[in-house]
């Protein structure tokens, strides 16, 4: 499918208080590169995706067992595209795959941080990614062994900038006080789950972070696996992700959560439904753009299996402007889960 | 009224990392000192407290706009207590009392906190406190400021010990950044409100910091302002304090409950006196000695408005060995509300 | 004179990136204390300024050669003012009336500035300012010796906060660089002449320091010696104070300027007056708030030589709102002085 | 055209505070490689340059879109120059024209300076430059960000020095001040423009970092685009370097100046003439002899447009003694430009 005319112009932020930029919507690599979705798939996803200005593609050691990174090396070559037109991110944590004796290929050790980040850099085949992050903390090994070995694939030129992904707010602060008493370079950006339903640590938990340290965010799963899109309205049909055991994610938070509280979700998301219906948007640009009101949002991490995804994501970006504060305040009603706010003094 | 037979001995707690001891009971000046209690009767619970082997005293700049500070003071000349047996602890944030322009006797600048602690020392009559506390975050004052003027109070030999109250948990760890790059001293202990209906904070969001920097815990409110003791059980008699609208805590707290939720409440509570009926022990005693139970915190502040409340709340220390895996498991079953807990590795 | 009916109420700024807060307008010791105001004057002028919400008084030891200092702290003194109500400042440079050799007391080596802070502290009777300027640079004097030892009068109780008069941008960034590296405290404030005829430094060379370090502004001269106020606009009467040979800053002035220079300033300070006459206001008042009108500034410090004077001067609070965008726009494009704006990527 | 005979010895001086040394005259990129001098005409100059005993050869992405890089690193092979004779020079700002998506080819991002000096190594054909340049401020990026990436290239062997060019003298000294709070390199060299119509910078903005960092100048435009050696004394001719479009400074110049106050700058321009002739010297060697004059310009950067031009340029070697305090008073109050000196101490 072509691109489609009339698709909003893509806009870009600064990542966080860094200079570099990443287009506000971009594409993730879960469910994308190599995943469910087959090879040529991908590849057309992601020229969708660059065709319309995106240009922050993310990915991770773990995603599809290491497919997801060689097939998005895959595409860069197929397409040609210029390096520097390009934000590449990996994250390493489990790199449990790839060895026969696998206590040391997980966590942030030293010795996993510069082993997976080559591994990710071979599968890529380039030189440098532009992000890398830590997949999660890792409680086993020091704080100062895991910022050391950050701090050195930066000094290495295989990175650009690091951060954290899912970490708690004081654990990010830690990382910043080993990286400011030894002259290191600290985390500028954290890769949370946020959307319309998760927002304990975006406006919560990191509130502080973020005029401390311009903390960056990258956030993933803004539409929460499709439930925000309204798709699931009716109930969760038999064939549908959740039901899928092979995607961990979604069918632990079906444990987790319960039939009963997930009906209580889905009636929430349906009370979204006639706010959508009054902008003349759907239900998932309204999901979608609102995670981009969010100023401290650098880009919205999004997953597509087929270019017409991709275009669809993109036109969220019309839907931003039409969140003023009333209809925000609206919604906030109807979620009832917006976290305490910061006071200056009380 | 004389120390009754049988009072279990006073046990000393490690304040966090540090090699200063507190009792694991301490007396707190909210309610108590210069209060709603006259003179008479704050010397005399201070008295019972001492002689049971309290030795650790809590107050604040603000608590009965100063007068707390004053009765604490004349209590320990009376007595003639030596000062090296006591723990004295003081909080500096609203100052505004005590001015007629009061715009910078507020917060943690450096000229409120250099000058709230004097004026408290003076009205403690005293040449020092061990424990000064930040009595809440500042967020209009930059953390560099707040943490140099704590050291500064403790190089200048009017404390021993500095720390916070109220505070998150990034807010510690960024104080601690901050210390850690200049040299200085960074805050040993928080005081938060915890109690069995209150753990977010202490079990959830300090968590890391307990391992990271020793981080100790002077936890205030352990019987949730009497909640937990079962008083309020067939609900609430309009003579409680909780009708007084001169205790904005606990009004405001009113206010921001409901009186919905506040039923449900006491019908959580309700459910742990089956448990306290077991024991043999009162429900307050429950409730004192569960907060014990926790090795992180270093002593639990009590109200108390006659010596008769104060040995009571000494008697709890004999439940803390009764609290087995098993009955704690019972009470997290009944609370619902345990933290998830940080794993080392994923 | 009492205080007048209808006096707006004075508004408080944070002195820069601190959490010290200060009146807006303040009342400045060059001409008021002890310069050719008589004792009693200057009282009444302290006390006017008091009773409308003014807590920052500056002086320094210059002032009168020491004289303002002494009447500034027996009006403290007289009117038993709360400490903590006040924020008191002085400036040392020139010390050198207060000695028989005064080679070292002139300038910001280590030894001037102890004995000056101790020699000001005594004459002021006080046993700390608030906030302790360098009165000039001094660039015989390493900015090692000079940090260290501004930040050695903080440490000893003398002072809370530091800061410059009249130093170049670079030079401030220079003692943040030295202050950074030594772990010390950097300076918080600068205190330049400011006003609609002299904008280059706190527009112009300031500019990153602002955003750097979070530079406070306590402005002096926001009437350009009251050529603003308009009263000149018919030339210079013979008996002004321009004409005055014991005011050297001003006769300095006549001379650095010139007849012609001075008649194009009266024409530009002429052209102002319908604005003030549109918005219904003294042309003072116009000048006043127009420097106040500029976030950067925390204060704008005023002389006066009456109550009247005091009260005239916050009057001009009530102008502030009035300068509209556009109000401001048509004043630059008189003045044809705004400097450049920094860009933020080109 | 051969190296005339009695041409001068060429002088060389420290680069500021370094071991480095530098030609007093050297040749810059933006007119002559790749611009609109051809390939052969810019051989051409460079090798009369080298054989007159220049050593520094300037140039900069952004120069004709990345050609002058590549026909300076095709001369330099050409003639079989020693790499260790040569002072090499690039700049990284301006990378916008070598990609498609160029939001992230511009600016002092991490990613643009290690991206940009690599094309750069890449079209010089060399593994190193000898001194790296900040083309302009980027205040989008954190100094930090800027100075740790500089300080990277130099660790990685891509360049010996860095330093800045049109910086304010704040910024410069910010850049130390993280320099040297970080144990970094900091900025070695700062490229202003510099001649006798634009002195405020160099001889006023940049006065305390000469004696702080020992601050060095390599300063180019020299001759203001030729004005300064009288060639539009009699207005500016339609075919000048003024009506060419293509020029964007000089058209920008133009714009921002206006005919009146170019015929004011001519006017003044022209009254330097009889100072040459009684030195019986050149008008355009007069004035940058008069640059060399200035101790903390290390090297004059040129352009030429063909070898005459070149030599031309360094017959100014001779005047620079020539040059009597008299004589620079003499056009001091020609200019009436010098800027306000620093005193030591007043």
């Amino acid at each position: 499918m072509a691109k489609p005319d009339g698709l909003p112009a893509m806009t870009y932020r600064f990542l966080g208080r860094s200079g570099l930029q990443v287009s506000s919507i971009s594409l993730g690599g879960w469910l994308t590169y190599g995943g469910h979705v087959d090879r040529e798939g991908t590849y057309a996803c992601m020229k969708a995706a660059y065709d319309s200005g995106v240009n922050f593609f993310d990915c991770a050691e773990a995603y599809a067992g290491g497919e997801s990174e060689i097939v998005m090396g895959e595409a860069i070559k197929k397409y040609g595209w210029n390096r520097n037109d390009l934000v590449i991110s990996t994250k390493i944590y489990w790199g449990g795959a790839f060895g026969k004796n696998p206590v040391n290929n997980l966590g942030l050790s030293r010795k996993h941080i510069v082993e997976g980040v080559n591994a990710s850099l071979k599968r890529l085949d380039l030189e440098y990614v532009d992000l890398i992050y830590a997949h999660r903390p890792d409680r086993k090994t020091p704080m100062e062994e895991t910022v050391r070995a950050f701090n050195h694939i930066i000094d290495s030129g295989k990175a650009f900038y690091w951060g954290t992904s899912e970490w708690t707010g004081v654990e990010i602060a830690e990382a910043w006080r080993v990286a400011d008493r030894l002259g290191l370079i600290g985390p500028l950006m954290e890769q949370p789950a946020y959307n319309m339903l998760n927002r304990a640590k975006v406006e919560g938990d990191y509130q502080f972070l973020y005029r401390q340290h311009g903390l960056g965010l990258t956030v993933f799963s803004p539409l929460y696996q499709g439930i925000l899109s309204g798709k699931y309205k009716n109930g969760i049909p038999d064939d549908s992700r959740f039901a899928q055991t092979e995607v961990p994610f979604i069918a632990g938070y079906w444990k987790r959560t319960g039939k009963e509280a997930w009906q209580e979700i889905i009636n929430r998301v349906n009370k979204l439904e006639p706010i959508a219906d009054r902008l003349g948007v759907k239900q998932a640009a309204l999901a979608l753009a609102w995670v981009l009101k969010n100023d401290n949002v650098s880009s919205a991490i999004t997953g597509a299996s087929s270019p017409e995804q991709v275009y669809e994501n993109i036109k969220a970006l019309e839907v931003v402007d039409k969140l003023t504060p009333e209809i925000l305040a609206e919604i906030d009603d109807i979620l009832g889960n917006k976290p305490p706010q910061l006071n200056d003094r009380e």
